[in-house]
């Protein structure tokens, strides 16, 4: 039976720790919902905290990769997919995320917010700032949701899935 | 903790019936090892029946789709990654698979099976034709195996995996 | 020889008329450098009007299209280059352009700046928003430029491309 | 105004020098013709011989290459597309060849024409092998030519573009 993706995106090797811990209190409020985890897979940042957050609730985690193989994979990634496309592969994150989170922001996820938006994807930004925001909101307003912390993102996305 | 995945690649709308039957055990075989299950995730030929073979043996099954949305989904794909790439998703079926699985031949397939071999993957041929067991036992005799049915394939998995 | 190609990126069916206007005038002075324009390369808004100066002033347009085919390409495209990709083919806009103007501002602009920028590209913004310029200079200053209008934009290229 | 472009496409670092020969006499009379050649870019093998070949008749030459930069690419490509998909690209080379001709075979080669045939191209095999002629052929003996040198290659290609 089809699973409910949830996508949370955000910056590598840039992250700051509170990026990190946002990510990883997210990714466990997400395993706890039954949803599966999606993240660009890396072992760094972002990618890597919200993994193990839903792992450490026994969550389903699927890590889209950019490169061909899985070296650079996080260890709680348990579905590595190797795209080789290197950050084409965010266009994969954007259509196959059923909401996306964008916790914090950088160049790559500012990438994957833009091409979400633009497939229609419900965009949630966490800890983002306030540049972000202003330029995202200007573009589609009516796609984006603020959330001031994990907690109220998960409730928006309860909302949207409603929808 | 990272999973084994066995793609499982063949014709869609071309696919025999004997294709669709060798590709239906084949899936449920794979389940049965507690392996993950990839397929091209379209709700046609072998891409669906190895699908409901997996999930017929309560197995898990990822679907890398070709289109942007899950539209054309097989109703057996747990977790349906929509890449937008068209024929190009093929790639990352072949990068992804830990082994190669070709279950009767098509173009899609061929150029999954010609992709696998080109980055060193194992292909095991199933239900094939003599002319593409030649073609690709040209170019890559020590990366291709045959298997006479489904079973054999699960064997050979098995004895490529402890290498 | 290698050419120097200049990727021009803006909004399809939401630009402005002052996006169009600006793209012809800007596609005009690139190919009067005789550097070759690279867009996206369908009938619509920037990619279209861009392409149409650069071919009223004689010079030479690839479009790397989303779609499998011609369909939907800019008449004044020389070179279609069919991805089948959809959105994913921003990333290779933003990877083959020497320089990256964006002219106006939509989603997938942002999204081909953000990737071009990631890549390390110099991007020069024109006739954007407060919003995008803010957002792209707080991720990357050094490496965007705003522009006034298109000339200064062509003296902005020269001066990168002797860096 | 539309250009027709022509793929010539083979083997790499296996190229034979038979498949080298043939591939710069064909660039030569493919730009004779007016047309652009378009091959994977890399600076090795087929890709390389067919560039050189159209640059001696002074042809325009498209590498669409598997990396992020020009690092590998051939000297004589004018148009370095650099889509960072690894062989994903080879999608986009098949899409994009108004007619495909497979010069020598190999994994690459094999992908390229599968995918080409899949998307309903006329492709045309020169120097290939019995096992390839046999393969193909068996898969899509309609679109499928079998050339005995580069001249014949061409009218070959002459005819298919009067269809």
């Amino acid at each position: 039976m089809r699973k409910i993706i949830i996508g949370i995106f955000g910056p590598g090797e840039t992250a700051t720790p509170s990026d990190r811990e946002n990510a990883y209190n997210l990714g466990q409020l997400v395993a706890r919902q039954d949803w599966i985890l999606l993240t660009g897979g890396r072992k760094v940042g972002v990618m890597d905290a919200a993994s193990r957050g839903a792992k450490s609730a026994g969550g389903l985690t699927i890590g889209i990769l950019p490169g061909n193989d899985s070296d650079d994979v996080s260890d709680a990634v348990d579905l590595a997919i190797a795209t080789g496309l290197g950050n084409a592969r965010n266009s994969i994150n954007a259509l196959t995320a059923r909401v996306v989170v964008a916790c914090g922001m950088g160049l790559g996820t500012a990438s994957e917010v833009a091409l979400g938006l633009k497939n229609g994807k419900k965009v949630i930004l966490l800890n983002s700032t306030q540049a972000a925001e202003t330029f995202f909101l200007s573009l589609a307003p009516e796609l984006i949701s603020i959330a001031k912390d994990p907690e109220s993102a998960i409730d928006l996305i309860k909302y949207i899935l409603k929808q």
